[in-house]
Parts: C-alpha cells; sequence; structure tokens
C-alpha cells in the first residue's frame, strides 16, 4: 500500500501528461530487414510530433538538438546564436515509447531472452545481443526527434529499474521519467530486455510498458502509430478486412465495436479470435488499450506518418471524430 | 540515517566486487578529433579487460555477444551451437566506468551545461546533445566490449536515477547495478548530463562516480585507465617531469609521495600545485584517487593498452610492485 503511494507519488509531475505516443516496430523499421530505419516514416513522425508537442511553433525554425557527427550527413555546427534569441518553446507534456521491429527481434528470437534462463551461454549472450540492438534503435530515435527540436531523453527501461517477476511488471520506478518531464525534456522509452524475477530474465513490450505508464500518468490521450490504418476485424492483408472504427470499453474490461456496426451475433467472439498477432501485435493491442481506455483515457491507434496521425496526436478527437479520419479510436463508455 | 542503509542494502552484491576501472576519455577517444573513438586502443582496453574478467578464459575462442550490424564488418552471425556448447565463464565481478573524452565536450562547453540554468534554450540543447553524444560513446563501448565476449550492459547514469546537488551526488541509486552485477552482467556507466537540485542540471563526471561507486561497493581495487604513464609531478609533456610511483593516503586525507623520494622540503604542496588539469583531470583524478584509497582500496593509475595496464588489471600488485611496473599506486598507510 505504501508502496502503490510512493509510485504514485513519483509518478506524479507538475503539468498534466499530455500523450503517450507508442511508435511501432513495423512503422519505423524496414520489418523484413535486419536493423534498417524506415528513415522516411521516422522523419515524419517526428515532425509531426514536432508539431503536436510544441504547440504554436510550427511555423519557427527548426533547431536541431543532435549536435553529433552523422554518418553521410555534411556536419552544420549548431549557431548558439540561434538558441539564445529564441523563445523558450514549452513542449506539451508527452512521452515516447517505441517498439523493436528488426531491430532486437533476431537478438532475442535465437537465444530465447524471453523464456529466461540466464544461468545458459546462449541466453546471456541474447540478454547483451538483445540490449545492444534496441538501445542502438532508441540512440537513433532519439537523434531523429532532437533534430526536430524535440529535447528527447533516452531512457532504457532496464536501467530506469524497470523488472519483472513472471513476465509482468513487478518494479517500474518512474521517478527519473517524471524528473525528466517535470525539466522539459521529452523521454524515450523501448521495449527492452529486463531481469525477471522468477525466469532471471525476460522481453517487456512496448505495449505493457505503455499501458504502465498510462495507469501512472493518466495522459490525456494514448496514440499507437502503427503500418497500418488501424485495428481490423481480421488480418488487414485479406480482401474483406474491415477497419473497426470505434470499440467501446465498459467498467468491467469487456469491449463491443461499435462502428461500424458489424453483422452477425457472435461478433465480438469473433473479432477477438480473429484479432490477429502478425503485425505488431493486434491482440495485445486491443487487449493493452482496453485497459488503458478503461481508465478513461482514449486510445487512438492509427497508421503512422499520414494525415490521420497528425489529427490524433494532436488530441482534436477528443471532441469530435471527423468522418473522413481513418483509424480505431478505443474508449471508456460508462 | 534510513535512506544511507537503504543504499548500502542496495549496494550488496552477492559476491565481493573485484575491481571498479575507468576508461579515460583521451585513452579511448581521439582527443583533437570529435567524436573520434581510438579504435586500436579500445579493442586492446577490451581485450586486457576480458583476460582480467574472466579467469581461466582467456584461451578460450572469443564469441562476440554483439550480434548487431556493424558499419564497415561483414556480417558474422553468432553460431548459437558455439554457445550452447561453452561453459558458463564465470565473470569476476567488474564495474567500468567510462569518460568522455571528445565526445559530449564540444557539446557541453559549447552550451555550459555543466553551470545549469534549464529554463535558457541553449543550455537546454546542450543537455539533450550532451546526452546523445555521450550515449552514443557508451554504445560503442558496450558494443566493442561485448564483442570479446563480456556481458557488458550500458547503464546512462541519468537513467539509473543519479542527480547531484551543488554538483555534489545527491542521490544514486545502486539498485540496478547491484541487480545487474548479480545477474552475471558487467555494467558500463558514463560521465552524463544529470539533473541538479540548485542548478538544475550539470555535468556528473566518470571520476566522481567512480569515487562513488567505490564507496560503496568497496571493490578489491580501482584501476584507472588513462593516456599516460601516471600521475607526474608537472605537466608530463615537460622534459623533468617525473612519474610519481607510490603515493601514500593517510587516515586524515593527506598525502605524500613515497617513491621516488623527491628532493625539496615543499614538495607536496608542490605537487598539489603542479598537478595538472590538462590530460583528463589530474588533479581532481589524485584528489578523488585519495578518496577512494582512504578506504583502503588500492588505486592504480595507468596508461592503457600496456603491459602495465595488464598487471594492473590483474590484482598483483596488491601483493606486490614490480621494480619494472610503470604506474601510480596510490594506496592507504595506517
Amino acid at each position: 500500500m505504501e508502496l502503490e503511494q510512493n509510485r504514485q507519488e513519483a509518478a506524479k509531475t507538475n503539468n498534466p501528461i499530455r500523450c503517450i505516443v507508442k511508435l511501432g516496430g513495423a512503422a519505423i523499421t524496414c520489418k523484413n530487414e535486419l536493423e534498417k530505419i524506415n528513415e522516411e516514416n521516422l522523419l515524419s513522425v517526428c515532425s509531426q510530433l514536432r508539431i503536436a508537442m510544441m504547440s504554436g511553433s510550427s511555423s519557427d525554425k527548426v533547431l536541431s538538438l543532435d549536435w553529433s557527427k552523422r554518418r553521410g550527413a555534411s556536419d552544420s555546427a549548431p549557431v548558439v546564436e540561434d538558441f539564445t534569441s529564441q523563445l523558450v518553446s514549452e513542449c506539451n507534456n508527452f512521452v515516447v515509447v517505441h517498439g523493436a521491429g528488426s531491430f532486437g527481434h533476431f537478438q532475442a528470437s535465437k537465444s530465447g531472452v524471453h523464456k529466461g534462463g540466464l544461468s545458459q551461454p546462449l541466453v546471456k549472450a541474447g540478454f547483451v545481443a538483445t540490449r545492444i540492438s534496441v538501445t542502438s534503435l532508441n540512440l537513433e530515435i532519439v537523434r531523429a526527434l532532437a533534430r526536430e527540436g524535440i529535447p528527447s531523453i533516452g531512457m532504457s527501461p532496464f536501467s530506469c529499474g524497470w523488472s519483472t517477476c513472471d513476465r509482468k511488471i513487478e518494479s517500474a520506478d518512474m521517478t527519473m521519467i517524471t524528473k525528466a518531464i517535470n525539466s522539459g525534456f521529452v523521454p524515450v522509452l523501448h521495449g527492452d530486455a529486463v531481469l525477471d524475477a522468477s525466469l532471471d530474465c525476460t522481453i517487456l513490450s512496448g505495449d505493457v510498458i505503455i499501458s504502465h505508464l498510462a495507469a501512472q500518468m493518466n495522459p490525456e490521450f494514448v496514440v499507437f502509430l502503427t503500418d497500418v490504418l488501424g485495428v481490423y476485424d481480421r488480418p488487414p492483408s485479406e480482401p474483406d478486412a474491415v477497419l473497426l472504427r470505434e470499440i467501446a470499453v465498459r467498467e468491467d474490461g469487456s469491449w463491443s465495436v461499435i462502428k461500424p456496426v458489424l453483422q452477425g451475433t457472435c461478433r465480438e467472439v469473433e473479432i477477438s479470435v480473429a484479432a490477429h498477432d502478425t503485425t505488431g501485435g493486434m491482440a495485445t493491442k486491443i487487449s493493452e488499450a482496453a485497459m488503458i481506455a478503461r481508465q478513461g483515457v482514449d486510445v487512438y491507434i492509427v497508421k503512422a506518418a499520414t494525415s490521420h496521425s497528425v489529427t490524433a496526436l494532436s488530441g482534436r478527437l477528443k471532441d469530435d471524430i471527423p468522418e473522413d479520419w481513418l483509424g480505431t479510436v478505443i474508449r471508456f463508455i460508462r
């Protein structure tokens, strides 16, 4: 009880959290090529995030906060005067969490890190290899955000003290995340290899992190940026796949599709079975999203780098969902 | 008091810590070129660390734990069978801390991060830029260690919850560092930009981190790997510079050179004034080292990637300092 209180205390930010956004691994990396970033998507995502985070500064000259050397890019040393003359652009309080995509997956699955057992050399090696891969992706995303002028700070769940027991979050220190936000930074977390009290180690997914952060921080809304338009009633590659536009979650955690109106009586069961797990874990996504929505936090699942993601990130969907907006809204219905 | 007890508790490892080793920024980066690693030195340092850490496994085939793509290197996918057939090589409990060298320095000094004041856009930008630079160095060092088969885990002091007040460590969570060691990993920390309760932010140097870790973990010995043979009585570039071979630290924290026997009566004062701060902060180094030695922990300052660093890392100097060993030993004299 006291622990819970301490946690809530540690999660308190000076200002309410505006949004927790998940950059899906499939949206920002090239799925079929080992450790390859989808540069075009990432650039677009970061640019959209800048507009969403920095209210009223979208027309300003963008000053990069990444002053490091870049492969293949010409050196552009920052001009100190630019910063001193610029007004402090206040960031709406955002938290970014990203998945792994083609980073980490190979290392984790090859070694079985998610199954635990650190006394096995292969698992221990895989733990190290997985962390190297996911932290290198984290660094690239932090840099891409910083180049858009977003004061991003990479924070690995492992280092922050997050650990699990039987794959469920056992300890998740919010102190530094909260401090970073209160200091005006945007924490950038990621799916990570973590220590597990019962299995030695496992993989903590970005979706589980989002769900935990949402419970602790009570943001205004949560956005999942993925590589498809939203949640479908079956794999979106199938010709008859229907985009689920609005899902209502009730107090008891049960949920139903309220838009479009689906045929048949067994539709809920059908969906929960059909909801596929091939592109970024849609089944996990719906159940995690329903958990978040149950607390009264709107969840938007939307295709990254589209006009629809701009709308979702702006928060305008809270008041009104335009007829031409494509994506999935998951919200609590009393 | 309770806090102190909690801290000590959190710092308890299952087995005693063998060694805390500092990779000096000047030793592993090219000082005069922005963000350039001294690859040759780093490789040699990592190879020496492998021998020191993995007792009895030096002749084994080295299996890389870095399975990520490398620029300019041919892909070498790990062979799972190699790991399954290998015995678990137990790592002596080591902690690695590295400096920044030509990483981070430019960003920090350009923006004045060390002086604080996050409400200034330039300082806030510099904080982000500095962290990007030092964490990218950290990733490279973690990877270099992993390629030598060392189960290295990058841990940023910022993310671990380390913060300062008026540049002095105020909070330094040892929990995850201890857990990582107990799980058989080698934590790799680094000088970092951190939050400061009175200044907003500052730079926490690798030397201060080492000093704090040593106080909490009570290692058998501490090694500073630098780019010169050890501590001199004046800048080592000067022709008459004398390498200080042995410095004795007394209970009250005062220290004196006991080898070589120096001329003159004011020698201590002379040294403390002359001790230069140009190559990696020798003045800070001596006083931090003296603080560590006062607790009964031997400190060896030695040139990286030499036969002398092999000897220092082996721990053999505790019993006997060979006549031909070049470096500086700083130890407690009752």
